[in-house]
């Protein structure tokens, strides 16, 4: 089975002192209001201008600060697979999402979403 | 006078001992062949699928791998006044760029484009 996958969300972590500064930063900086996610106050997001894609401001716990990228797709497991057959490893499951590491070390999210909602338009195809 | 601004690019900072493999990986995770910038040649990059916007590889000299974010400019010394005046401060110029530091102590760039490139369809409008 075909599935899709596209690079969607830009996300700075940000260690929870800096937060709020960092968040009014951003939100100026791009001209968009960060809104709070209800299902994940932690995070706070909006589209990017004539973009299908995001910038997301994460509260950390702990750790230092740094940017993340996501790819969303529509079949999680196919697309971890995809990517670990690149050189990513798996990290941790978050919620419904995986976390990997990629050739560098750096972390990147994978975020399922619906059938339905990534197509030739808008996502790269696979398989 | 007005200018126009937007967050145009995704920059994976990788220190030169992992490069090729690093490149290797997001050119096949994003299913986008990044193609070297003659300019500029510590540089990768290509659009991404179905946006203006662009993911970046760029092989540091030294340093930790990163990812940082580039926002593309009509009038690169209005926008970085901006962008000081919201609470990032100058690190350096380098080429025919700025370098910033934001709330939160992470970089990013501001780069220029050429007059005419960037309007109310595909930036944020400022003045």
């Amino acid at each position: 089975m075909a599935h899709y996958s596209r690079l969607s969300k830009i996300v700075i972590d940000v260690p929870a002192a800096d937060h709020d500064r960092e968040l009014a930063f951003w939100s100026a900086a791009a001209g968009q209001p960060l809104t709070r996610f209800d299902a994940h106050p932690e995070y706070h997001g909006a589209p990017l201008h004539g973009t299908e894609s995001g910038l997301l401001i994460q509260r950390l716990g702990d750790g230092p600060g740094r940017v993340h990228l996501d790819i969303h797709t529509d079949d999680l497991a196919a697309e971890v697979a995809r990517l670990e057959k690149l050189g990513a490893e798996r990290v941790q499951q978050v919620h419904s999402w995986w976390i990997l590491r990629d050739p560098a070390g750096l972390l990147f999210c994978v975020i399922p979403e619906p059938v339905g909602s990534l197509n030739d338009s808008n996502a790269q195809r696979w398989g």
